[in-house]
């Protein structure tokens, strides 16, 4: 399926510009225009899903088998790499904006700039919290 | 493989207690002991394996068919969940701190204080760099 307005299945039909890294038959991945750091990658499945929901298992599944090249080439290309970040939003509440599933793959390095805003309450939990957290979501797990 | 002293294989052997979610063949969701937001997962290989370099693909390819679950049991759980993120971090200078590879699934909703710090250069870049990039990526990608 492709939705005609989508800016990534239009780069997936070749009809806008990207900087492709690496395509097989369920993804596609290429550079993020606005990188947090160099070489930052975009993974997505060719199929289009706007959301996790969405998003067929399988094509998931091969999102973090390429995720897990491009760390690798991330490490060992030219660019500069001492650590690598995958990141996904789902939903505009967790920062989505492309309604097209994606997977970020970004290196890191010392004095890169960039970093997590952690909550102001920020802090290790008693287990009795934890464990009706954990209640609530096997509750809602689905098998 | 099990390392001896890595926390998230003595969990996995039952033998430091943890706020279980969901367990199969291949991995192991608990909860952070230090949430970010309520309800805050950790979806872990049994095998063990210290990054994404070491990481088993299949495995890979199951953290993340387990994280689509979690993402989903979070929204139809009680827990507020307006989005869901994933993150994962490969190496110390990418935030690494347990070093047996951890996908982070957690809940967003407006007012939970998390976000991300950008770089202080971050912007759109122009096609040349971002081709230089992608070609120094395709060369170093391992087919």
């Amino acid at each position: 399926m492709t939705a005609p307005d989508c800016v990534f299945c239009r780069i997936i039909a070749s009809e806008l510009e990207a900087s492709v890294v690496h395509e097989d038959e369920r993804t596609l991945a290429f550079l993020d225009i606005q990188p947090l750091t160099p070489g930052h990658l975009l993974v997505v499945p060719r199929q289009h899903a706007s959301s996790l929901a969405e998003l067929d298992s399988e094509d998931g599944a091969e999102l973090f088998r390429v995720g897990q090249r491009a760390a690798a080439a991330l490490r060992a290309s030219e660019l500069r790499c001492e650590g690598v970040n995958f990141w996904l939003a789902d939903g505009a509440a967790a920062g989505q904006d492309v309604f097209h599933v994606h997977l970020h793959v970004f290196a890191r390095f010392t004095g890169d700039g960039f970093g997590l805003r952690l909550p102001p309450d920020y802090a290790i939990r008693p287990r009795d919290e934890l464990d009706a957290a954990a209640r609530a979501l096997r509750e809602a797990w689905v098998a």
